[in-house]
């Protein structure tokens, strides 16, 4: 069996990036702190947290607290429940979180913390064990997973009149692609590439900017930094009134989106996957 | 001297996360970009990037990234700049971005790169050569950088109605905050905290949620989910028509801002720097 309260020690370490933190939260010293992370990663054989500056948990540091965050959903189901409560940890991209997530993740039963990735990877994170449920592009349930599908997000590729009028003259096109700076998310972030090969069929190489934040995102294609696919429900009043263009009204891009879920706290988090249900129906794209 | 195509390959890898990307944007094959990233690899005696999935760069990977950043940038200023856009890494904290620096970073001279990150350690990314500038609250400069007062940002204590009937009857005081859900940006955000301290002298544990997102933060407070500072532009509409109560109108958190960049390339940005300061006095307190 594995030392539990070594385990909390590990996890609110973990969670305030701080020795003194997790002591004061645990009511402990900070040299007990230290003693109780030295004798589990003794006995796990590996280094758990990153003393830093900053602090910051190891890989197998995120997984034993993961695990703690599970350990606890599940004692919330009991009868009796045990004192403070459960951690939900979840990924969820960033697009969701701006435009439809929110409410239905308000309703999770414990104190939520987020990692926002992009669809296309919260996957890995829930993979790993790191995460007891996400909000991903793909379906393919994970190990000991359920899948149930949510929607799909639509995308507009937009640019404000001016950057249309100043790359865009001659039409969108491979070529004048290539010459025109597109907004990107993140180095993973594919939707541009994705949508330029639907429309074009070829892959010119897209010069970039990189924003990763969905609404400083928006404010960039708005000013004319350049052009990037933006979600409709983000952008559609901007498109309506003129302050966007949407490059190719017939080429939305439709991104399904998956709630993932571990099994073995499924029960306990089933008001979420309800919530989070409904809020995509009332969304999404069916 | 540095080889600096196998520089722009190493950056390219980066930028994109993916081999294949960075063949394709450099007009070469995958396995010419493998050949030149590993003798850079064995001619620097270290590794420049994690193979993954995903691709990533080590720490001395990004290092050489941000170094070719600032020779093209430098490049840039010469009478016969080198074809393509500079890069222009900067860090910004993710509040700034959400409430008033989006229009002053639109007039970058070239592609922008954003790193997101908490006002106190957006100067780490300036100390570690990892981008050009940096929006933080340390006015300390950083050795090669000169730092420049912005103004302050100004946040409140808010919550939803509902939420300060059910936690807050009784009062704010370090025993009703020590049992109320607080929000929290991430593990490194510590203005809750200080608030409490300021306000109460104590330093009660707050429960917390976890929400690495500014409109997240603020849509999660306006939902009830915890009490949370907000930075007073983003949720003063919200306060004034009683969606939001403010916990304690005479003890708004006011946090500096300093915008702090590389003397190297201090004239290259000098029309960012510029437009920073004229957006930072339009929406900043003195």
């Amino acid at each position: 069996m594995l030392d539990y309260p070594a385990l909390a020690a590990l996890a609110e370490v973990i969670r305030r990036s701080s020795f003194d933190g997790a002591a004061a939260a645990l009511h402990v010293t900070p040299s007990a702190i230290s003693q109780r992370i030295r004798t589990l990663e003794e006995r796990m054989g590996a280094v758990l947290i990153d003393r830093g500056p900053p602090v910051r948990a190891t890989a197998q540091g995120l997984r034993l607290a993961a695990h703690l965050d599970q350990v606890r959903l599940l004692e919330a189901g009991l009868s009796d429940p045990a004192p403070g409560l459960p951690v939900l940890r979840m990924a969820v991209n960033a697009d969701s979180l701006a435009v439809w997530a929110m409410p239905a993740l308000a309703s999770a039963p414990g104190l939520v913390d987020l990692v926002i990735d992009d669809q296309d990877h919260a996957l890995d994170w829930l993979r790993a064990g790191l995460v007891v449920a996400a909000i991903t592009s793909d379906s393919r349930p994970v190990p000991g997973c359920d899948s149930l599908r949510l929607g799909a997000m639509r995308y507009r590729a937009t640019a404000s009149p001016d950057f249309v009028a100043r790359y865009f003259f001659d039409g969108v096109t491979a070529e004048t692609l290539a010459g025109a700076p597109s907004l990107c998310f993140n180095g993973k972030d594919a939707l541009q590439a994705r949508w330029v090969h639907a429309l074009t069929g070829q892959r010119p190489i897209l010069p970039m900017h990189r924003l990763p934040d969905p609404h400083a995102f928006a404010d960039a294609t708005r000013l004319g930094l350049g052009w990037g696919m933006n979600p409709e429900t983000l952008i559609g009043g901007d498109v309506a009134q003129g302050r966007l263009i949407d490059l190719a009204p017939d080429h939305a891009l439709d991104v399904p989106l998956f709630w993932q879920f571990s099994r073995i706290t499924a029960q306990a988090i089933a008001p979420l996957t309800q919530a989070m249900k409904k809020a995509a129906t009332a969304n999404l794209l069916p």
